[in-house]
């Protein structure tokens, strides 16, 4: 079986499994620890990139962008209830829009807000073995970066049904990805975001989405109480 | 005419900028300043990203990841003389290779290097209108992280004539927009890589390549005299 390696905690293993999810393409989950990538795994991948997808038939894809536009191109979407639409949906233009949201969520929120909520409150923790407080001051630009962020998918979510138009999109599942980690340790104030809740409200009742909300992290704090509730 | 929003020294710009000579696809250049861009700019991108590609048709495409899939999926290659396959050439194998390499130049030494050297040796000063030093242990970090690039660099081009296969891909011109940024600044120490610089000099005897070398920017050190020399 197809086997994908993720973190359950890293918000591109979560953006591809939701795809995988949506497209009914099974696999096989194997868990890394992003914190202590061990040798074995760095020779295989020197970037240390999660996700990766092996397949079955010997091709190996490494990271969200080759594993997203590879499904793009190889695997046929559902009409039915799943992913009713492409991953990058539309004529040209559509998935220009798609693509230039992927980079907004994928490079601009993660680099400036979730890779450092995952280093400060996660990663510190486990490579150390206690618990370290965060650094204030990067918090603190966490905190304002992360809420330029909702502010877009605010601006976003009031003018469409989803973040790139009419369909759903890789662009809301990669967005997915980012929030629901940074939510699942507390970091998202939601308040001041209406059209943004209503939009992850529904994200949020999706199968593929519900399934990876009611995951736990042994040895880290538990999520606050509206984590895994649609109705927040 | 189609424009291209570009600065001369951001490693995402020159990128896309060689894949559109390489394709003799003719853009008007506008430069922008990225540690001052103005609201206009910003109101139309507010991700803030370079290039930014604006097409006669009204398609404006945002940064170096939705400019290059669209460029792959609508402008034909040349079969002579100049790219002479697509930017993702072969099949899907080989297309996700070139994408887990343009993710690791545009990612990884990205982020790792490149934006770093570019804050501390050339936005600091413009941004404070004088001559700052840099941060020792930035530049200590920076170095490390850009030889485990030229250390990955070598390693395949010791197999492979371009660093993706057979073909030129876009793989190494991502690789090229990043290393010649920080070789303007006087920043990649190019000896123990044999491989690499043989590769690199290959790239630089390319007209799209030299074109680019052959720009200076006023109020910034000149590079060192081997930057624009294929014979390094």
């Amino acid at each position: 079986m197809d086997t994908l390696t993720h973190f359950r905690l890293c918000p591109f293993s979560r953006s591809v499994r939701l795809v995988l999810t949506e497209l009914e393409f099974d696999v096989r989950l194997m868990e890394a620890q992003p914190w202590a990538l061990g040798p074995e795994f760095m020779a295989m991948n020197p970037a240390g990139s999660l996700p990766v997808l092996r397949l079955d038939d010997g091709l190996t894809l490494y990271g969200a962008y080759a594993i997203s536009e590879y499904l793009a191109e190889e695997v046929p979407s559902h009409p039915v209830d799943q992913l009713s639409v492409p991953l990058f949906p539309g004529d040209r233009e559509a998935r220009a829009e798609v693509r230039r949201l992927v980079d907004w969520f994928h490079r601009k929120t993660f680099d400036e807000a979730t890779t450092h909520i995952l280093e400060e409150k996660l990663y510190k923790r486990f490579r150390s073995g206690h618990g370290q407080p965060p650094d204030v001051g990067v918090m603190r630009a966490v905190h304002k970066n992360l809420n330029y962020t909702l502010g877009f998918i605010d601006y976003l979510a009031q003018e469409r049904r989803w973040l790139a138009g009419d369909d759903l999109s890789f662009a809301d599942l990669a967005a997915a990805g980012q929030l629901s980690c940074a939510d699942y340790l507390g970091e998202v104030d939601w308040s001041g975001y209406a059209s943004t809740k209503l939009w992850y409200a529904r994200l949020k009742s999706r199968p593929a989405m519900r399934a990876i909300l009611a995951e736990r992290m042994p040895g880290a704090a538990r999520p606050p109480p509206y984590y895994d509730d649609p109705d927040f």
